[in-house]
Order: structure tokens, then sequence, then C-alpha cells
């Protein structure tokens, strides 16, 4: 079995460009990455699937995007602006900030070689709380009344718009509001990859209920959320819900299950799902003089519940490429092949002419080529020798290969090669459309470990 | 011919939930806007129809998601932190700021009821420049080294990736990078719906080429931009190009042409394609000592020219929603109707049981549309009479709707009805995805005058 380090995925997203350090050609801008061409697609991937489950296939699910700068207020409603906080402490000798409940993983900033817990040289002063939220200014004046934050989270977007949902979509409880879009949180102590970055894509989705309902709701979406992952291929024994004990959860919380992922650093969050109650909406209700209740038939009239799973894309990114992530030796030559959902492949097909400079094969991987990318992200790859060009497909992922040879010349078929079996077969070029759709729509498993 | 204002936009915008004020139940956030629903499958379209004109379906683009807090020092080397700015006068009187350039359309603060251009009474400092990034503080240090910006266009993210790209990408130019993303500026007088928002969706393409292609490359784009909003429907009636003259450029630009709509405040900039020249590439090179150059074979060597096709989503969102609103008398009734590009359009088709009542039909229009969705965003709809749903799936501009009635349960055929010409004819409940499919692949025109 391949052990998977972190410092692999690392290496491969940045000698495939799926992702890299932001600013680069600055010195960086700490914990910041941009996604390449394949991260992107993978990306677009994963957005989508989630798009597709909760929105596209459902009945009872809206989508919404509200804006990143909301009114300032939202953020005292929710609770924000009083405690979205981490602990700090300052240094007066060395000048730097630690996380007061993160001492032991820090270090003195005069003395750098000193290991992570050994501040003892420091002078700390008490701790004090820092709030997380991006502060900027709206509009031309630069004092408090035109302070905003970058919202931390989608969810309150999708609060505050609860009423125009009721009336606008005709929607009564229960029924859902999805939102994906960028949060901002200045982490204090960002790193280990993409796990804790000041940036990041959240997918989100307010699941509005009648109370009594909430439990039965809340344990329905912690399941179909993770019987989503396994659908797109995540290994089951790589997946578990831990559920938070009373003492870890948020106030509001009256049940929160994470679904944990093994990563190399060992499990750690990757799903949330939380039964929030009603505390949002009438915190909402309260701050804003809006009653945010739904009133139905007769003397129907109650604030609803919210069930919410909330999940970074980040996240799942690296879940994915690491769940993927394979070396074998294959006939004594080492390969390492990312054995991703054909779903979440960022190319589904490679069309590749055996001999670049035969101009036939050209004009019919082409032409094929031209025929698939209608439909599907295929990429047509002549770039040096055909083992060669097989190993950079396995390595960003991509399900299938179609190779144009000498015998497609002569009866018009071609290879497919499948990255996880390697098994090779002989299509008529006609067909290979339909056989790619097919394909792409059979379940599939892993064959890892 | 309809009389489409702005007035009429906004106002279906709302009533149908694609677009409306944020934070409303807080009194809103200056020119700042949430999507519902159908704003975000438009969206969603519009901007998966722009990825595969630009990326999918080319071998020369490739895509790129870059961060939105990059490192400062990329804003000073594109001359942003020192030029990005708008002129403002303060009042002593008043204590507002205006645009010096901009006085009259502005009015007094204390005198709201005075029209715009009376400031006369205002007490006028003199004018001095202000920048229109937003600023934010990054890291627990709040100090000018924490300083950071949101970014005010995407295009410096792909710049300062474009060694990563030659190299990771195995590319040459001529060749793209694309970007789709938020951008914000902080407008001091935003305003007209989505026209000046302080936040909003980019979707730009940076090609680079050798220096004595970019004319050619110029001309290209300026055309290709142009025939993809043809390809999709917009009138040409209603599309201009306009080159800039020498004096309305900026200083780096040796040719910049506005694709124009013609919105209902008039002919504006819907999507601007500019020659860049060596401008951002040399600029970068010089402030962060890194060559981003493109090095080739034997001697030649060079700083590639820049061609950029630059929009944002909001502006074609609102060109498409204007392009297609029409209004008509269909047997004395008034119909608004969204005559959108059935690509374009948030729903594909609506699903539509006669008699919401009766459980045969239900059963069969249920069944249709678990199929339909498979592939689709498509909408089941048993709310209220059945001329009421056409209204509905009319005003959110979707092109077909499949009813189930009477002889649905003898035939198993359903009727289908085109939204434009209202023409209905039946098809066997069978052969509706196939259908479907190649209603959706046909090219469209708008029957709009």
């Amino acid at each position: 079995m391949t052990d998977v380090t972190m410092d692999k995925i690392v290496s491969l997203s940045r000698r495939r460009g799926f992702v890299f350090p932001s600013s680069e050609i600055y010195g960086g801008m700490g914990s910041t990455y941009d996604y390449g061409h394949y991260g992107v697609l993978m990306k677009n991937n994963i957005r989508s699937l989630w798009f597709r489950a909760m929105v596209q296939e459902r009945d009872d699910i809206v989508a919404l995007d509200s804006a990143i700068i909301l009114n300032p207020r939202v953020w005292e409603a929710s609770g924000h602006v009083g405690g979205f906080t981490d602990p700090l402490v300052d240094c007066r000798t060395c000048k730097l900030r630690f996380r007061a409940d993160q001492l032991d993983q820090s270090s003195c900033g005069r003395k750098p070689s000193k290991r992570p817990g050994e501040t003892a040289d420091c002078d700390l002063t008490d701790a004090r709380q820092f709030n997380l939220m991006f502060k900027t200014q709206v509009g031309a004046l630069e004092d408090e009344s035109s302070t905003a934050y970058l919202r931390p989270e989608t969810a309150q977007g999708i609060f505050v718009n609860f009423k125009n949902v009721l009336q606008l979509a005709r929607r009564k409880p229960p029924f859902g509001i999805a939102q994906v879009g960028k949060s901002f949180r200045n982490e204090i102590t960002p790193g280990n990859f993409l796990f804790r970055v000041r940036e990041f894509e959240q997918m989100e989705m307010e699941f509005f209920v009648p109370p009594a309902d909430a439990e039965r709701w809340y344990r329905y979406w912690v399941d179909a959320r993770f019987d989503w992952y396994l659908k797109y291929g995540v290994r089951e024994s790589m997946l578990r819900k831990r559920e938070h004990g009373e003492e870890e959860r948020s106030h509001y919380s009256s049940g929160t299950t994470d679904i944990e992922y093994l990563y190399p650093i060992g499990w750690s969050e990757l799903e949330g799902v939380a039964n929030r109650g009603d505390f949002d909406l009438t915190q909402h209700t309260q701050h804003s003089g809006t009653k945010l209740e739904f009133v139905g038939e007769g003397d129907e009239r109650y604030t609803p519940y919210v069930i919410e799973p909330a999940v970074s894309i980040e996240r799942i990114f690296v879940a994915m490429l690491v769940d993927g992530y394979d070396e074998e030796v294959v006939a004594e030559r080492d390969r390492t092949v990312l054995r991703l959902h054909p779903a979440v492949a960022p190319v589904k097909a490679a069309i590749l002419p055996l001999i670049p400079k035969n101009g036939e094969m050209v004009e019919k991987a082409r032409g094929l080529h031209e025929d698939l990318r209608k439909k599907h992200v295929v990429e047509y790859d002549d770039g040096g020798q055909i083992g060669r060009r097989y190993r950079r497909q396995d390595e960003i992922g991509t399900p299938f290969a179609f190779t144009v040879d000498d015998q497609t010349l002569e009866d018009d078929t071609v290879t497919v090669r499948d990255r996880d079996s390697l098994a090779q077969e002989r299509l008529p070029i006609g067909g290979v459309a339909a056989w790619l759709e097919e394909a792409l729509a059979r379940p599939w498993r892993t064959p890892k470990a």
C-alpha cells in the first residue's frame, strides 16, 4: 500500500500545476495558493457535483449567491463581531503574536532556531481576543461608520435572505438554500497546505425544518453527505462520522457531526453537519426587526430549525487527491497515478497520436479530439514518447486514453487504455464518443486497497 | 416593439428572484446585490459558456484561479497602488465626499432636496486622489506591514503566474490564461443596478503573443468575442464595436475596443478588448526581479505582448435580460417573456401536470421530471392554474414546457409548448429526453424585432 504523505501531494500538485503557492515571484503570500489548469478543472467538477446533488437533483433546495461584503450589522447579529475570535498573546521582547491556545506549537521570533513550545524567553502579555474577520472600509470615508467585513462564512448571507426565498421561491419547510462562494478568515496560524487558508471556497446549505423534525433531518443530512463521498469514490475505510461532545459544540448547536477523512496529518474534518436550532433566525429577527418565521395555514407559525452541511472545496480537493494518489511498479517501471473518480478527474480522456510526425495519425487524432471536446474536457497530447505521455496523463488522473496508431490507418480503430487496470482494447473510432459517454456514466470503485 | 426600461428589468429580477438588493432586512448595503435561484442558475450558465469557449474548446488557453488577496507588491508593480484612483473633493459644510469629475451628478448632503449639480452651497476642498482598492490587514499585526488589498481585477493574478504556466503547462506563445473570479472596487458612486457595483465577477483572459503578431491577435479577439454574443442570441442591432481614441486609452494600451450593448441607459461597455503590449510583464519583471519572458530555441527571446478580453458576468447578465425581455398580447392577455437563448436560460424545461390533484398525471409528470433532471436543470411545477404556470415559466425564460394531460393517460404522449412561438405539439413521453437534447442543441434566434 502506498504511503501517501502530504509532501507527495504537495509535490504532485506543484509538478502538474494543480495548485502552487500564490505570488511566488514576490516571495509568496503566507499560506495562500493559486490553482493551475488541472486544479481549476477539478475544483469546477467538485463544485458542480455538489450543486447537482444539492440543487439540480432535488425539489426542496434552491440556490443563492449573496454578496461577500454584507451590511456589517449582519455580523453583529450573528455574533461574529463579538465572538469570532482567537485568544492572542503579544511578546514584549520579540514583538510577535501567538495564539494563546497554541503556544506549544509556536517558537520565539527572536530565536527562530528554538523549537516550538520553547517560548520561555518571551515576555508574554495576557491573552486578548483577536477577531478573525478581515475588516475593510466601504465608501470614501475612512472612519468607524464605513467599517465592513469580508464574510467569514456564506451561511449568514442565506439566513438574511430567508424571507426573500420564502416569498419569491414559494417555499415552506422543509426546504433548503444552497450557496457556493469564497469566505475569508484572518487565521493567525494558517498552514498545512490547503487545510487552513485565509480565503477558501465554501459550499454550505441551510435546511429549514419544523423544530419537531430537526433531529431526523440532522441524521438524514449526516448520512446523505457521507454517501455523497462514497458515490464519488472516496474509500469508506478513510471516512468516519464523529459526533461532537457537548463541550465541543457551538453554544447554539444541539448536535454536530464531522465527516472526517484520514488525511496524512490524521483524522480531520472534511465536512461538518450541524443542527443549529433556531439560533440564527432568532438573532436576525431580533437585530433586524423583521420576523424570520414560517407562517402556515390556520394558526401554524414557528421559527424553523436549521440543519447545515458545510464544507470547503479545498478540503474535498485534498481528500480526493490523497484518496486517489497511488504508486506502483508496472513492467519494472515506477508509475504514479491519481485514481480519481472519472466525474472528478480534470481531464476525461487523452487523445494521442502514436507518432506525432505522422500526418495521417495527427489528422485522425485531431478529428477525434474535436468531436469529443464538444461535450467534455479532453486533451490532445503529442508531446514526447508515448510512454511518457501515458505517465503524464496518469499523474493528472485522466481515466481514459485513446491512441491513434498504425492500425487506425488501416481499419479506423483506436486503442483505449484504462488508467486503473491498464487494460487496452480496440474500438472503432466512430464509436468512441458513445463509448466514452457510457464509460463516464458507469459506477466506479477505486482499485486501491 | 417593447420599450425595455431598466425599471422593468429590475422589477422582473426582483419579482422572480433573479437578483435583489443585498442585506435588505438591515436596510441594504449600497449598490450590493444578492442573486436568487434563477439568477444563480443563469450566472452559472454564462460562466460555463464563457469557459467552454475560452478553455474547453481551445488548445491554446489554460485555466487559472489565483487568490483574491495577493502579495501587496503585485499592486505596486501593476500601478494600482499609485494610480488606481478617482479624484475626490470634500465638502467642509456637509462633510460628504464627491467625485470631482462628477459634481454635476451630485447633490449637497445637507440639502438632499437640491438637484444634482446644485452643490453651490457646498464649501469644497481641492480634489485629491482616492484609491479604489479595498484595503485590509492580514495577520495579527495592525500596521502598515500587514496592509493588503482585495484584487481590483483578476488580470494581475494571471501575469504573476506567467512563468508557472510557461513551465508547468508547457506552453509557448501564442497562448492564453483564462480566469473567472470576484474582483472588488471601492466605487464612490456605484449605481445603475448591476452596472457599477463594488464586488463583481470578472472573466478575463490574457493572451500572450509575439509582439509582431499583437495587432492581428487584437483584431482576432475583438471579432471572436463579438461573435460569441451573437452565438448566444444577442441581437446584432444591439451590439457595436467602439475603438477608443488615443486620449481615452490607458497609457500602456496601443489599442482598446469596447464591445458595447445598447442598454436602457444607452450604449455602454459590455466587454473590453485591449492590446496591453508588454507593459504588465515588464512591470512585474522589474519589481520582482524574475524575468517574465519567453525563451525559445536558438536565440529567440522576447517579452510577449498581451491581448486581453475582459468582461464581468454582471454586464452580460443585464445585457441578456434586456435583450430577452419582451411583452406581448396573446389571446387578449398580456404576457411578459424572457426570450433567452436556451443555453443561457436558468431552467431548460418545465414539467407540468395539467391537473395537480390527478394522481396518475402527477405520477407520469414526476417520472418525466426525474428522468430529465439527470442531465438538465428542469422544474416540476404544480402550483396553480395551467395558464398561470405557463406565464411564470415565460417570465423566467424557460424555453420548453411539457404538459401531462388527459391524453397522456390514454396514449403516453405529452404536449410540448414552445416559449417563443407558443406552438404546441405532442410527443411520446419516452421520446422527450431525446427531443429536448436535440432542441437544446439547435441554433436559436430571437423572434424579437
